[in-house]
């Protein structure tokens, strides 16, 4: 059978996670993730053996961007003056964000672009992915930083390895991070840093 | 001095270019860019000594987005069912585009993602570049072109090298191609296939 594994002492979710019904040859293979009115069945991915998460894929799915970019917005301090994000996936919800706030954005690379001068480079210590990755910003986006009231955009987090590393992005760039916002918390334990996000997702393990 | 290079019998372009007139320290630093009624003062970058380019970036900047896909809507047929792209830029100009036509789009990835499953693996090959890319697109998500009339979607076409792997990738994954799609194009000669685009952005050489 699967179970569902939550944190002791999590607030409860405001995202509706329904019960995995979606079952294929004895095995779930979707997961049902409600953002406001829009329910998407996800694929299960096997991270490990024994042990399933939803796939939450915001790429392609301008509803659900859109949802997730209308229940982020009341968690925007007023005094924000810019938003902060990284490749790839993220990149639309902070686009939505954006364009609801009427604030620019900025992109934080995972590969060195040619056009770069003089970038940061920082390192993101990351549990899910397993390996190092590497954030770049160009030294022209980072000018457009420093001194902003700046909210960093995620769209899962996990062990908040990213989140992290993109703060410190920020803070080498001379921005004032004001709020660190995700569509979904992924998992149980802290994250590195405090972040604010509309519901759970579950991690499914076999018993 | 700098001269614009432009390709003979190139139609006119409807996007204003505008002489570059940005000059600091006896080198232009920026060029001007329209679309519609947003102007954007670019950097312009040398990928080869004496030979400047602007450079575009969509990440970022809601308006100028929204303008692009806004004029590309015009060229959008009316049978098309789907869009795809391509990591990382165009991204937001397709999401933009399909948010206009409440159609669905998806992203080839530029990197294998842990989650693929039995992916379309395609090589691009790209002058500008200079090293063969790899395009990634998972089979689940392949399944959604399986017969769908499909409109490519870029932000630079320069040799076509991207497009024309996007729409390998698309006819390998039984889309039919109905319209290649960017906002600019950017230098002389033929492109590997043909795309409709806004406007032009030129090649600064030295003299």
């Amino acid at each position: 059978m699967w179970c569902v594994a939550r944190p002791e002492g999590l607030a409860p979710s405001r995202i509706e996670v329904a019960e995995a019904t979606d079952v294929f040859g004895g095995q779930m293979e979707t997961y049902p993730i409600t953002i406001g009115k829009f329910t998407r069945h996800v694929p299960l991915i096997e991270p490990l053996p024994g042990t399933r998460i939803p796939l939450v894929e915001l790429l392609g799915d301008v509803e659900f961007v859109n949802a997730a970019a209308d229940a982020l917005l009341a968690h925007v301090p007023a005094e924000t003056e810019i938003l902060l994000t990284s490749e790839t996936s993220p990149i639309v919800l902070a686009h939505a964000l954006a364009e609801r706030l009427g604030k620019p954005y900025i992109v934080v690379r995972k590969k060195r672009r040619p056009y770069m001068e003089d970038p940061i480079i920082q390192e993101v210590e990351s549990l899910t992915l397993g390996v190092g990755e590497v954030l770049w910003l160009d030294r022209r986006m980072a000018e457009k930083l420093m001194g902003q009231n700046t909210v960093l955009v995620s769209d899962v987090v996990s062990s908040g390895g990213t989140m992290l590393a993109l703060e410190r992005v920020a803070e080498r760039a001379g921005a004032k991070v004001v709020a660190r916002l995700a569509a979904f918390r992924q998992g149980s334990g802290p994250t590195k840093v405090p972040v604010t996000t509309l519901g759970d997702l579950p991690i499914l393990q076999t018993t």
